[in-house]
């Protein structure tokens, strides 16, 4: 028996937002967040053996990565890494991938996934895949897992979906990172659930909505996958790169087809997208400090403390602060302000230097 | 014409105050505190050059910082480096020097300095020195150096005096680190100069001075004066010490002794005996920051950031706050609680190890 699952674990950001612990040259994928002994790209790797056989898992990531990911899943084939020569968001990437599997199976059922998620409840998680792959394999469907949402937040997207009995649910919109209030009204409507950046289809149906919706794209890597699986593709990759739009799976492709579909699940998931999402799902001490350093706290309570290995942090007096001591940068500010993070990086890139970064 | 000024510089202290900047393997008066390209020893050190030649200028400190000393001042011969087996407070290290001394020159005029201390103003120090100096030739006076206090600072120590038209003023009492009421009402009342730690006078009224009141330590350091200048000198001096008390020379001495005077002066004088002392002398940004540090500050005031060169220490939202990253350690706390230092000091001794002392 055939398996035709596939997925394509997509590792290529940068992690801006959990700056400075995570940096340019080793983002937040490639971290031991947990303190498991294992990055979260291992994590996430290990995760969908249950779904598809080794062979049968891609990574696509940045250039920049390739010794990382060869360090951290030497088992990896070469051919299973797709190694993007510049950064043009995840429809390029969704493209190499469905292009490269498709000529190589064309019956490929394909999982999409970031690499830098937390999943807490893993045989929850496996059984709503399940029913987002079986449905993929059945229906011209482009399915994505949505998340049940638990609070108003404004730092995910979110999926309006049609209510129907079945488990597979037609959705109406999207919308991404809305206002409090907006996020508010669609917790309390009950038809709203969070993107949570995981995409189910064929092969076959993603490479005809990239034929109607970015023919561009489409056209090129089409054009190029006669290279696969060769010598040429790496140079063959970077020449259509470097025609290659910029433009993300979800405004290219799932905001615009007719056939998107949504599959419901509750698995324990966070995108780790920030800080603060960090500092909900992490254990907690007396004074809900969560604290990732070697410390003595006074009068501290609602922070968060990242240290390296060999630092003592001692504080006194901090209320809801990020203390974030990560190599040569320390960061400490409020940490409902992390959406400042991007600000603080952009202004770090363009007054001190690179090496900060 | 002989100069028979002499300068004893105590430089033993480990500056815990001033910690995790100042570390007891690198104490504050081994600091370049100002970026000047000198360390506060090095600055005394200079800063004397004007009142005795440098054949009588005298270093007393600990044995564990020999190397420093001479690394930083190599100038300083082996006879002129008084190096203490143990640390006995500063009644023994001034025996030890005016015996020593005495030795060389019986009719030496004695001046007794702090090593990490900061003076703003030069030459008003040494025209106030050399008004204390002189009287010390004539008179079998102890002088201290007063200072005319400008706020009611509760961390010094206060020395009262009788109003009169001389230079030298007969001194009342001494009070040690006031309340703050007290403090208050010393400045109010006119007669009260802080205490800088000067000392000025001859070896042999110092040296009757410790006959009268600490006559155990002037047996002890009368008897090993045979091995001054000797080979025999450190280990008769390691045996001194075994048996010497542990006392403050203005404790055992100042506050007994009927023959006590004090010089007041104004020379921009610091005694640097805390993080807030440094905050109030140093050069200040619009928000009332010093910053010592390479940083990105948002919506931070009245903050004292201090840090490692290579280090990149962003801060967002604190107000009153000290920064200090140095080496293997961070300390966060409020900028007027200072005075938990120690107490932050102590703990790490117990709870983290002596690698963060």
């Amino acid at each position: 028996m055939i398996n035709n699952n596939y997925v394509v674990i997509m590792a290529g950001g940068i992690g801006s937002r959990f700056w400075p612990y995570s940096r340019i040259s080793e983002p937040k994928q490639f971290l031991d967040i947990f303190g498991t002994g294992k990055s979260l790209l291992q994590m996430t790797y290990e995760r969908f053996l249950s779904i598809a056989p080794a062979e049968n898992i891609f990574i696509v990531s940045s250039k920049d990565y390739e010794g990382l990911i060869k360090d951290q899943l030497p088992e990896v084939s070469d051919h299973n890494l797709l190694l993007e020569p510049v950064r043009r968001n995840t429809a390029p990437c969704v493209a190499y991938a469905a292009y490269k599997i498709a000529q190589k199976d064309p019956d490929a059922t394909l999982v999409i996934t970031p690499s830098d998620h937390a999943i807490f409840k893993e045989t929850a998680f496996v059984n709503t895949l399940m029913i987002a792959v079986n449905a993929a394999k059945n229906y011209p469907y482009l399915i994505t897992l949505g998340i049940k949402p638990n609070r108003p937040e404004t730092g995910y997207g979110y999926i309006q979906f049609l209510e129907s009995e079945d488990d597979i649910k037609k959705v109406k919109t999207f919308t991404e990172k809305p206002e409090r209030a907006l996020a508010e009204k669609f917790l309390e409507s009950g038809d709203f659930v969070w993107n949570s950046g995981m995409f189910i289809w064929k092969a076959k149906t993603i490479i005809e909505a990239f034929q109607s919706f970015l023919p561009e794209i489409s056209e090129l890597f089409s054009e190029v996958s006669e290279s696969f699986y060769t010598k040429e593709e790496a140079a063959k990759i970077t020449e259509a790169y470097s025609l290659c739009r910029n433009i993300s799976i979800d405004y290219g492709i799932m905001e615009k087809a007719p056939n998107v579909y949504v599959v419901l699940g509750d698995f324990g998931w966070s995108d780790l997208g920030s800080w603060n999402s960090l500092h909900e799902i992490m254990e907690k001490d007396d004074h809900q400090n969560v604290v990732k350093a070697n410390t003595l706290l006074y009068d501290t309570s609602n922070c968060l403390i990242k240290g390296d290995k060999d630092k003592l942090i001692v504080i006194e007096g901090l209320e809801n602060f990020l203390v974030a001591d990560c190599s040569n940068v320390l960061l400490i500010c409020h940490k409902e302000n992390e959406q400042r993070i991007r600000d603080f990086v952009a202004e770090v890139k363009e007054k001190k230097g690179k090496q900060y970064l």
